[in-house]
């Protein structure tokens, strides 16, 4: 065998790869054919595997059982075809609870059984200037936010001039489509790596409209769309922090058609060997809530929403039992253009309006006149009022029960959000057979005050009469 | 001639009235028709006259040109048919300026050309106590106030139990819908009167869906509403500040269908001389504004809306070319009830979003605790935030143009409000060859800050980058 590297050891929903030697000659993305079957047991998965340049050839895989796994690889270069071998799976170590798959119809949670509650936030692209101070500042912010989702896309937008894009070449002019540029690949699964040990999910955005026939990734023909994603799949399907986000707001794209979009996410789910969590985004034209993607769609596993109005959420859980992320919903900032502007006031308040209701949000930050640039777009430094208030918000909620509408509808728990209503009184109808705690939350100033006592059954309850607050009722 | 008492002189726009004395015998109400033809030159109006009880019966006109006019009654009681006899009509007294018509597709203006942009306020059964006391407390706070309409109710809720209603009897068991209760129009005429001293339109309400067949008054006949009406309009037509709003939340009552509200108002406009402003009010069942009242029938002068959201006043003004009203946006207040919790801030937001865009908003306040009960129902004292900031708004529209959307398409003033966006900068696309001013107001605190200098064609605006603002540009 010539297995240059190969790991013989490898845990649960980590990564195992394997690097071959194979032919530089010519065109290996398009001229050879990699992959390799993966067998536990009588378990089978296929796997594709990428050339990754100087003549390396690399194949990963995810396994998702402990125990011995062998493996034989295929491809049309007879060098590369019809080795095998075996490596070993053991238990994940500390932090690694596997992907994230969707549960209880509305909520999400990791393979391994944790609660999984998105609090997204997005960095465009914030890995393509391949800025490594800045990239760092931008992980340590992360840090010690309370985010652990990103969405982040793959693809440059007209705008930029990036040292290296996905595919070969650095300008519309000399960019080659047939070819795919590994150093771009290394760098950003460098970052994949850092996200993962920060517990963040990379929600990557595979297409993107803004791009508007610059560099022509966003007209691209089925045979090149495919050729991409397939490349893309292979390389990152095994991080096991990826999620598939086809397209953001795909509506603005004018050279596909929600059909093209639907062969796509088809295409994605058949060649992903993991059934990574798959989704698509819509942009303003669509914020009409009846004008959305249809969701229930089989291949979409969880609906991404671009909308202002997060009592809306309720209507999308009506509409698809699927959950409901609202991966764009204004971002707070100074910015000019209307999606960057709100205040961190307003981005609180739109935070647990939709989650009360039992949706998630994404945050985003695009201030201007700062040491530096939007936070959507390349990271760096975080400088709303939102931030430590969503942090707050997610404590509140890590300490509730996974799917607080059923709880709600159960009578084990309720959370009663006012948003810039300021009732003195509320009338809670609450179970006869048990006795429930009180606390009464101010969204803004973080603070939780304990009503003394308990009550039970219908119970009209004096609330602070000021806006922004929510009230919390637990069995006592 | 039996004249018991006649008006020899009347203001434009003022109340003529003439009293005969006729049969008391039998249900005057049903039995005696009554009315006048008015003549002035070859312009000839019908007017119906009513029974005022104890053998009184009096016909009042609203003279709209100055000069001679004539008169000849008709009844079917000979004693009151065939009277003729002339009175002059001077030109109108000051702070009179007629009654408010619909102007510029979008807006109003009173008859004499004067400019009536409407800031509403509701006070649905402030007469109906009779409270002397209360009443006078609720005059003194509207005329301190910067409300210049009043939504009010004539007929009594399934909750009340006034010491008169508009029908003889004072309870559902001995009420008598053959026959009306002129102590009761006389006092609530009182109250007209009063409010028409402040400058203050009375938006009268003449049906809603808050007695749910206790009264009966929801669901009476044809023919019964139609004696109710005609009555209505015969005492109230004359008094140059009624409005007529067909229904309140006419959705929620289950015994009328949409056709039968087209044929009340069709018939409300058949018998008023006058002409006075008509709308009809829809329900929160309403709230999708696609399923609004098609406000575009020819009987309808303007969009009297219930919603919560001021951003649609655009759509709004898009489907239908009348003024745009939004009498119900939530209510100022600490109530339990949705429609009666918004903070001062939320309602001065939503003030300054819907006038932004072209229309006008009604306020309302619904405190619980306090010394006097919620404003909306009773009436007494206003205890919001918004108050003060409606009347800080008021000032700064009557400072700009009557159709300010407009206005802002000819280059000739402009209006921006952020709500709660807070960009640091924004691009005014101004004409070229005008030099314009520009100023910043803080829509909370009530403060306009002046910029140095002028601007011209494209500027781009340095802005505070706090929310609740708005920018002015008037012409340098």
């Amino acid at each position: 065998m010539n297995h240059s590297e190969v790991k013989r050891k490898v845990e649960q929903w980590g990564r195992w790869e394997l690097t071959l030697e194979g032919p530089s000659e010519g065109n290996p993305f398009q001229e050879v054919t990699f992959g390799a079957r993966f067998q536990f047991k009588n378990r089978v998965v296929e796997a594709d595997g990428f050339y990754d340049g100087e003549g390396k050839y690399r194949i990963r895989f995810m396994p998702d059982r402990t125990g011995a796994w062998s493996y034989v690889t295929r491809s049309n270069c007879p060098q590369l075809h019809g080795l095998s071998g075996e490596f070993n799976c053991v238990g994940p170590s500390k932090g690694n609870h596997g992907p994230v798959r969707v549960n209880l119809r509305f909520g999400f949670v990791y393979e391994d059984g944790k609660r999984y509650l998105p609090f997204g936030t997005t960095c465009y692209h914030w890995t393509h200037d391949m800025d490594e101070q800045l990239e760092e500042l931008t992980l340590q912010t992360l840090q010690t936010s309370p985010f652990n989702k990103i969405r982040m896309c793959l693809l440059p937008t007209r705008d930029m001039c990036p040292p290296a894009i996905a595919f070969a070449g650095t300008c519309p002019e000399d960019v080659d489509r047939t070819r795919f540029n590994p150093s771009f690949f290394r760098h950003l699964e460098r970052r994949l790596d850092d996200l993962q040990r920060l517990g963040i999910e990379a929600d990557l955005v595979l297409f993107h409209p803004y791009d508007k026939g610059h560099w022509g990734f966003d007209g691209m023909s089925w045979e090149e769309d495919t050729f991409y994603l397939k490349y893309v799949i292979s390389r990152l399907a095994a991080y096991r922090n990826v999620w598939w986000s086809l397209s953001n707001e795909y509506d603005f794209n004018k050279n596909k058609t929600v059909d093209d979009w639907d062969r796509l996410i088809q295409y994605v789910r058949r060649n992903d060997p993991y059934e990574h969590l798959r989704s698509i985004h819509n942009g303003t034209k669509m914020y009409k809530s009846s004008m959305l993607y249809d969701f229930n769609k089989p291949w979409i596993t969880h609906q991404s929403i671009q909308h202002w109005d997060p009592e809306l959420t309720t209507d999308w859980r009506a509409a698809c039992p699927k959950p409901v992320v609202i991966d764009e919903i204004s971002y707070e900032g100074n910015s000019s253009r209307r999606w960057g502007n709100i205040s961190g006031q307003e981005l609180t308040h739109r935070f647990w309006e939709a989650m009360s209701r039992g949706g998630s949000v994404g945050h985003g930050e695009s201030f201007n006149g700062m040491a530096t640039r939007a936070w959507i777009s390349t990271g760096g430094v975080l400088y709303g009022e939102a931030v430590e208030r969503i942090a707050f918000l997610r404590r509140f909620m890590e300490e509730g029960p996974a799917d607080w509408i059923q709880a709600k509808q159960d009578g084990t728990y309720g959370l009663y959000y006012f948003g810039r209503r300021q009732p003195v009184y509320y009338t809670l109808e609450l179970s006869e057979d048990q006795r429930y705690k009180l606390e009464f939350i101010d969204t803004w100033n973080m603070t939780i005050e304990h009503m003394e006592g308990t009550c039970s059954g219908k119970a009209r309850i004096r609330l602070p009469g000021k806006p922004y607050f929510a009230l919390r009722v637990t069995i006592a």
